[in-house]
């Protein structure tokens, strides 16, 4: 199988765990369900969960407890883009050609849908302590490294650097805290999720930190030089809207070249270390690869 | 000591639990817990950490892991606020006469401050897997109860249906699955988690959960009645705003002395059901008379 058609099946296996993790009501809140159901089910290339279960793979873990991790992180990753796409926020009508949920459902069941989908995040990741066979302290140390990865000091925190920053001209060390924390800390968290619930020493989990935290950052990058050096075309967007918006961005910071230069050592610097970890896992190294050198 | 001075005294402690467990940074993100800090520390009745505490000591608990549990739930019941609060939700400028928390720092932080306060209260209440001497499978237990009736089948579910069905009549089904979920749900979390805590066996749980339900119906029903009978002076709000707003309260639809006689009904089976569990303990006694019987 071609890595393009194994990771086609391993997308549409994590689509089938989203479904069966999703909350379901035929009560009278059923338009938020609804409403979840419209966002996370959306599509996108589930990199998230699928960085999770490769890593989880990758030291041998072979159980069901990474499934409502899976389904955990994807759900983060979903609320923090509906409330992204909130008017009071960067007020977008559209997500992947499709509406985005507050224009679908109202503004108030916007902020809504995402607040149930964090919620239902740690409620479904706080399954696994139910399932047979699992180590609770395991899944404990699971549970901090999501919730504080997608929190103040991960996500959100690059969230807020950003919405602040909106329209003024920031330096170089803002920009490395908003790629590291927004883009970063979930690509950090799924590895280190997937690595952790295999039973990864500490040394271990943050060798694999220490990866993903290159790929993230040289996925941002990546697309920074996309948006200069892309076409509509294949991309699917609209290409030179930072410029246009006037946004900082590495591009712009440190110009093309640099830019192409630090993706090529950031994720030769990855591979290199996930090869000292396993240098036989050749679909994640490609997975890796692929994020980093994507033209989409 | 007096039932207020004790009370007193255990509020003074919580605060001091909450601001021990709010996250602090000097770092480019500090606007949001500047934000968090705004809103969590702004006083109020500490309602669910004091029932949360009392009924784990009720159970024989004395350790420190049932503090990050009462700071999580505070958190997550001032998250609700700082969203309700929101323009696109019930848009209100004030809340215990302080300017709310969007108003102050603008709507974008609004919804990331309550955004992360939810988060934060996750990442608290997993901060207790690391806690000396604590069963990883009683804290997962507990983090399950936390989440779960925080969500779509809890409070976010009971707000949903109150979004929705705000300026509109409602029937008397909608109204006690509003006062069931919204209100009554985190204060069943507050019970179901300090017994849970304090290791008590599935049966007592349940009993605390019936107990809890009874308090957080009445509690609610109260409020709609000194709406009607209270005056400014006492209440500190506006009253008649139920009429005012048309709302379909307990009042409107089964009439006032109905609805005394429920809080009274109710409330007689909470303290029953309390002493069967333990006949001794006058302060959660006091308590869930007190905010049945309130008139503030």
């Amino acid at each position: 199988m071609s890595f393009k058609e194994e990771q086609s099946r391993k997308i549409a296996e994590i689509e089938e765990i989203l479904r069966r993790f999703l909350p379901k009501t035929e009560s009278c809140q059923k338009i938020i369900t609804d409403a979840m159901e419209y966002s996370l089910m959306a599509g996108g290339k589930r990199l998230r969960p699928l960085l999770m279960s490769e890593t989880y793979r990758l030291f041998g873990g072979e159980k069901a407890v990474i499934e409502p991790f899976m389904a955990a992180l994807e759900m983060i990753h979903t609320y923090s883009l509906v409330h992204d796409d909130l008017p009071a926020m960067d007020n977008d009508e559209y997500r992947r050609g499709r509406k985005t949920t507050h224009v679908v459902y109202g503004e108030a069941m916007g902020i809504l849908a995402g607040d149930a989908l964090l919620n239902a995040a740690f409620e479904t990741a706080a399954m696994a302590f139910d399932m047979e066979d699992v180590d609770a302290r395991i899944v404990g140390r699971a549970m901090q490294i999501l919730a504080s990865k997608a929190g103040v000091f991960g996500m959100i925190g690059g969230q807020v650097v950003d919405v602040n920053a909106s329209g003024e001209k920031i330096d170089g060390e803002t920009l490395d805290f908003i790629y590291r924390l927004k883009t970063g800390a979930l690509i950090e968290c799924a590895m280190m999720v997937g690595a952790t619930l295999a039973g990864a020493a500490k040394d271990q989990v943050a060798c694999v930190e220490s990866i993903a935290s290159k790929v993230g950052m040289a996925f941002q990058i990546q697309d920074d030089i996309l948006d200069v050096t892309s076409t509509m075309e294949v991309l699917g967007k609209p290409i030179h809207s930072d410029e246009k918006n006037e946004k900082t961005t590495y591009v712009t910071w440190k110009g093309l070249a640099e830019a192409q230069k630090e993706v090529e050592r950031l994720s030769n610097e990855a591979v290199c270390e996930l090869r000292q970890l396993e240098p036989s896992d050749s679909f994640l190294e490609e997975l890796l690869l692929s994020l980093i050198h994507r033209e989409k």
